[in-house]
This record gives C-alpha cells, sequence and structure tokens, in this order.
C-alpha cells in the first residue's frame, strides 16, 4: 500500500488530527528507505513507484523501464506468471505513475494512452480508479479498452451508472471499476471508496486464489500528493485519514488469513512539509517549504508473515527485492 | 543517545552528505515515537527529556518535575540506586536541559545554577559536557562544585589545561570534565570531542561495572537543535555527522561486548527541516519552516539485548518504560 507523499510529517498530521489511534500504530515492524532516484536525489512517483514495482532505480518519469528506457519485470508481472490473482486500486486514475509502473512500460509518465493499452497486455484480475477516458475515448487509435475487456469476459463498469458495492463481484471473472472520467475528486470533495475498494479487491481477489498461492493488490492512496503539491494542510489530513481506514481493512483481513503480508510506504515526502508552533491536536498549522517532492528517508510498515525483513533503513529498490524473496520467485 | 532535535529530515540530510553509510545504517529496529509534552503538541528538549529519563508527559521547560512540579525519580538515579555506574556527555554544557533532566529537579530549564547544585545531589561516575562557570563562578551562593567534587575525591579537569584524553581515567574514582566555560562551540568551528567522550565514558562505566551489573549512559549530540534554531543546513549536517560516529563507537562497544543495549533516538525535530529540489549528494538545499521545533514523529534506533522492545510507533515517555523494563528496575 502506498501513500504517495506521505512521509513522517504526514503522517504525524494525520495521527494528531484523529480522535482514535492510527491503523499505522498497530504495525509491529518499521523500516525507513531511501527514496533517491537514479538521476535525481528527490525522485517523482514515476521513478519511485518503479523502485517498488521491478527494483531498478531509474530516471524520474520512468514508467516500469530502466535508464535505457528498457522494460523491467513488475512484482504484479512475476505474479501473474506464478499464476496469481493481482489487483490495483487508487485514487487517482489507474494509468497514474504509481499504479501505471506496477504494469506498463513506457518512456514518459504522461503517456496516458500508452499505459492503459499496457494494461490490456496484462492479467489483472481488478482493478479500481479513475482514468476512463484513457480507454474509452482515445486520441492515439480507436480503439475501446473497455469494450475489449468486456469481450474477454470483464465485468466493466463506472461510477456513471453503477455503484461499487453493486459490482457483481461473485459471478466475475475479471473486474474493471472507474471511479472518475479522469482524475478522481478528493475526499474532502465526496469521494470515498478506498476502504470499499480495498475490501472488494481483497475478498476478489482470495476468492480467483484458488489454488491457494496468495495473490498481489497494490493500493495507493494517490491525492496526499495532490495535497502537498498545492501546501493544503487539510487536503494531507483527510486524504491520510482515509489511507489509514484502507490500511485498517487490510489489517483486518491480513490478521484474518493469517497469510498475508500488508507493507505500507510511500515513495517520497511532498511539500516539505512541518507542523509548526501553534499546533494543537485537531488544528494542524502546517507550513511547507516548496511545492515539490524531498529526500526525507520515507517510513514502511509491515504487518504479518515475512514483517520482520522489513526493519532497519534501506534502499526502496529493497521492497521489491524483499517481496520477490517472500513471494519465492525466481531470479530475473 | 538523544540526537536533540535530530528528526528524519536532519538524518537524511547527513546520510547523503555523508560518503559512508551512516553507522544509523547498522540498527536492526526502528521504531517512532509521539515527542508531544503534557502541555504542548510541541514538545520542548526538556519536556522532551524528561519524558525519556523518567517517563512522564511534563510541560515544557521541566526538568525532571511533573506537571506539579514534583521530582520525578529518572532512569539515571533508578540505576545508581541499583549499584550502576552511570554517565553524562554531551556537546551543550551539561546544565543543559537535556542532560540536567537525566539528574535534575527544578521547576524551569533556565535555572542553570541550580541544577549544577542538583549534580552534587547525584552519584553520576562520569561528565563531559560544558558549563564550568555554574559549577565554579556561582551567583546564587558561593560554592565551587568542582572543589566539591575533588574533595570527594573526583577526578575534575577542564578544556583549560587538560586535554580530554590526558585524564587519568586508570585511576580515577569520578570523573567531571569541563569542555567549555559556557556553551562548548560548533563542531564547524574546532569542537570535537563526543567521539573520543563517548568511548572513554563507556570504557570507565564498564571498568568501574565491577560486579557486572551493567551502566547507564546518556550521550547528547546537543547541537543539531542549535542549526535547526538558526535554519543553518551545514550546522546540522557536520553536528548529525559527529553524532553519528559516536553512534559507531556505541554500537563498537555494544558489538564487542554482547551485553550493551544502544538506544538513539530525538527529543523532537528543529526548524521543520527539508532537502528541497536542487539538492545534491554533498550538497543539500536545506529549506526552514519554523527557527522552533515541529511535533514530527520520531525515529528510534536500537541495538542488542531487548531491541526488539523499540519496534513500532509508541509514546516518548514508553522510551523510559522499556528502559526500565530491562534493567529490571522494580516499579516506582
Amino acid at each position: 500500500m502506498i501513500g504517495d507523499g506521505m512521509g513522517v510529517t504526514q503522517i504525524s498530521a494525520g495521527m494528531y488530527s484523529s480522535d482514535k489511534q492510527l491503523n499505522l500504530e498497530r504495525f509491529p515492524v518499521i523500516g525507513l528507505h531511501k527514496s533517491y532516484s537514479a538521476d535525481n536525489l528527490i525522485t517523482d512517483s514515476a521513478a519511485g513507484a518503479t523502485a517498488f514495482s521491478a527494483g531498478v532505480k531509474t530516471y524520474n518519469g520512468a514508467i516500469g523501464v530502466d535508464m535505457d528506457t528498457m522494460p523491467v519485470t513488475t512484482i504484479l508481472e512475476m505474479a501473474e506468471s506464478a499464476g496469481m490473482p493481482t489487483g490495483l486500486v487508487a485514487t487517482s486514475s489507474i494509468v497514474h505513475a504509481t499504479p501505471a509502473s506496477f504494469y506498463a512500460h513506457v518512456k514518459l509518465r504522461k503517456e496516458y494512452e500508452e499505459i492503459a493499452a499496457d494494461l490490456m497486455e496484462t492479467d489483472i484480475d481488478i482493478f479500481i480508479g479513475g482514468g476512463a477516458k484513457y480507454f474509452e475515448r482515445r486520441e492515439m487509435d480507436t480503439r475501446n479498452l473497455s469494450d475489449e475487456m468486456r469481450s474477454r469476459g470483464s465485468e466493466v463498469a463506472s461510477f456513471v451508472d453503477t455503484k461499487l458495492k453493486d459490482i457483481k463481484v461473485k459471478k466475475a471473472k475479471r473486474i474493471a471499476y472507474y471511479t472518475a472520467d479522469s482524475e478522481p475528486l478528493p475526499y474532502s470533495q465526496g469521494r470515498d471508496y478506498l476502504v470499499d475498494a480495498t475490501e472488494i479487491a481483497m475478498n476478489f481477489l482470495d476468492q480467483r486464489d484458488s489454488l491457494d498461492k496468495g495473490f498481489f493488490l497494490m493500493v495507493e492512496g494517490s491525492q496526499i500528493d495532490w495535497g502537498g503539491h498545492s501546501n493544503n494542510s487539510d487536503y494531507i489530513i483527510s486524504e491520510v485519514l482515509e489511507f489509514d481506514r484502507a490500511i485498517g481493512a487490510a489489517l483486518n483481513f491480513a490478521q484474518q488469513d493469517g497469510e498475508t503480508l500488508v507493507i505500507v510506504t510511500a515513495d517520497h515526502e511532498t511539500g516539505g512539509y512541518a507542523i509548526n508552533t501553534g499546533s494543537v491536536r485537531g488544528q494542524i498549522e502546517g507550513a511547507f517549504t516548496s511545492d515539490y517532492h524531498t529526500a526525507d528517508l520515507i517510513p514502511v510498515f509491515a504487518y504479518g508473515p515475512g514483517a520482520e525483513q522489513f526493519s532497519g533503513i534501506f534502499e526502496n529498490t529493497a521492497i521489491f527485492d524483499k517481496m520477490k524473496l517472500l513471494y519465492g520467485f525466481a531470479r530475473r
């Protein structure tokens, strides 16, 4: 689970804005990762997510490709090769840098239609996120990727006419659900699906995992980052708290299941955010040094089998290495 | 070991300014503590250190006293009661808030002469830090506390006429060494004793620990905080790197000894420090939101027997609770 732009201060601000303990406080293991990319001490979300998804440090803007723009195999693709069901949930569009880096291989993060086309090359069992237009009203070609998915037996639905909870999960072979035509709204403006989407995806993947091999799911709290970019403390806090509730859902699943590893981290910190003098519980006086990312070490939280692997300080790419090791995937 | 004002960004900036891995990267266990005090979401160093030393949340400015200004027993005092040798090392004066909170009990941190007098009520085996004037040229009374210490058999020396390495450690019953008349210089202006002082103190305490009960030593990298207050990134970095070398000395001792727990943390973050765009390795573009402290969660690093107790998120006061538990001291 990735809280985009969620550094230590973002977590702290969420904690001191909540009446209850955060679900992040339930994690027994904490690490810190070094977020820098191959070409910049300050990573972007594309290079940051590609480090997690494929274990390589690459240039800022790269989606699932290395420094030479060559595709690198992702942990999601490895899970698919191993016969495991896979899924993606985000509060951005599903072609945005973080989710894209788990399935697409393009030179530049802004190539949204290429990224959507790359999704068709995968066997993702469920995705929930925004970006319908990149699938259905494309400028680079005349394909309708939603229709293509339907013709392959996928249940494809959208916020326009179907509630997330009304998807026929039980009967579906695969599920695609669009939460927005392009980017979903902020939580404060009415978006509220991350917890439900996380639960639906986990249960669907667990149900699809008939051979009990396990599954792979990436859940992103995408807009913590956008709150940082807009230097808006309230925006950050509401997004962190929603993301933390999704974390709670994942932890509850993992606690009951006993075989699921939950990893929570961020790609980088956004905003040079600080909780300044004058702050009290429930009323954070946020201050910022930047409208871009910073180079802070980023917390990693782990719960479940193998969690102890995620303690100490390590490279962001080590998160891929550790996942791969724990899944038992062969070396590339 | 306490890096005053050393939040995640201070650590990150030190890391990206060093050619070698930091000693902080040698720690297998990481936690995060909640630094807030009893009367403010943003703690000061006095309340922050009293949380560590005595396990109570108190008001900002309080040195070893609770919300009702009543003295609270410190871990150093408990160690003394248990017959263990104890020590303090700081790159501030030894009466400054952080070291003071381990032995003194005064209402306000600025009562330096009262704090120095409180040190005489303890049985500290070695201290190394600044502040000679509060012991030798007092305004509140005519006592010369250095002479009093000498009359009790202490080896008392000072930077004025004795090099730290020339102290007759082997023969001494107790050692007091002043590194400055009031506050020591910044590292960048020639101060460079923290590593030596840490090694001398560890070896002296180990030698004094003839019954093999163990010892207690608090080492503070005091001026990381002052770099934050002055919004000076280079000041922060040079102080973090010196503190990290002292951590290395402690880890080397603990590695060889096998029975020593090393805990490293900070009381709070200072400056709302961020590593902004344009930063590269070795040249950090630091930015700040404040000339005071912030409310960030603070990393805790642990190595040695019981280290696993320090993982996860917990209150700053829990560090005292955990130390007390691991020492086996009876409940208050």
